[in-house]
């Protein structure tokens, strides 16, 4: 068996653990010279954190032990196609190699598919199904919070 | 003083407060009829972690709070442009209403921008700084996992 058929057989198993204990069909692995790093499983169900992504909780594990928030050179295998938010973790944390067993068309007929969030968020912001408000309060008589932050870099 | 002002008030006091502990100037106030449920800070340089992010932050600790991942009705104030992975977590929980201090333009001359981010994203995924591999592995002799799901819905 190749490494990345390793690695994925891992992210089943884990997304196929999740659903025994009540969770989603979701799991992850995060892979590093060749070396798991971190997992995860959805816990929304269990967490109600409805940002407790398989991928994401792998990246925030995954930074934890390392102490660095940049995780690149990292390859993410993910049972299921990454939501909008996992893909956007990931490329903050420098994470570029993704792979996935099931895709938004295989988890169509179980509504497992961030497909319409994906088409929603490529739109225009002002075409999004939200509202977004510029609202540009500056205190008076408070220095600019990102000229302070500025200053404090030194 | 507006309740949109007051809210947007405390969500740049966070940041700068943030910025006063060595942080990022940023902060997020999650209010539900007319109530604060949740705020945020950008953790990164504290924990490290890259989902560290005030929006997302707030989004956690509402609903851990509430005990639900969907906090529809609920309205973010941040005090910089929401990032990609912030503003899907929050459609992820619901929240569609999102006021911002600071644009990306504002914060363009600080390099306190997403908007390059945003840019990729909104490309196909196969034109991305990416690696987006589907790997359809199934194990052998094991029920589909997506199947195995819908099973224990009943």
């Amino acid at each position: 068996m190749s490494d990345d058929d390793r690695f994925m057989t891992q992210a089943i198993a884990l997304a196929r653990e999740n659903v025994h204990r009540g969770g989603r069909p979701f799991g992850a692995v995060l892979v590093m010279d060749g070396e798991v790093i971190a997992t995860g499983v959805n816990g929304v169900m269990e967490t109600h954190d409805p940002t407790s992504h398989a991928e994401l909780v792998a990246v925030r594990i995954a930074s934890h032990k390392r102490q660095s928030p940049i995780l690149k050179g990292a390859k993410m295998y993910a049972s299921g196609h990454p939501c909008p938010m996992c893909l956007s973790a990931m490329r903050i944390a420098g994470i570029t190699d993704i792979a996935y067993a099931y895709s938004n068309e295989d988890g169509t007929p179980y509504g497992l598919t961030s497909a319409a969030l994906y088409a929603d968020l490529r739109k225009p912001l002002a075409e999004q199904e939200m509202t977004f408000t510029y609202q540009p309060l500056r205190p008076a008589g408070e220095e600019d919070i990102y000229e302070f932050w500025k200053h404090m870099q030194g």
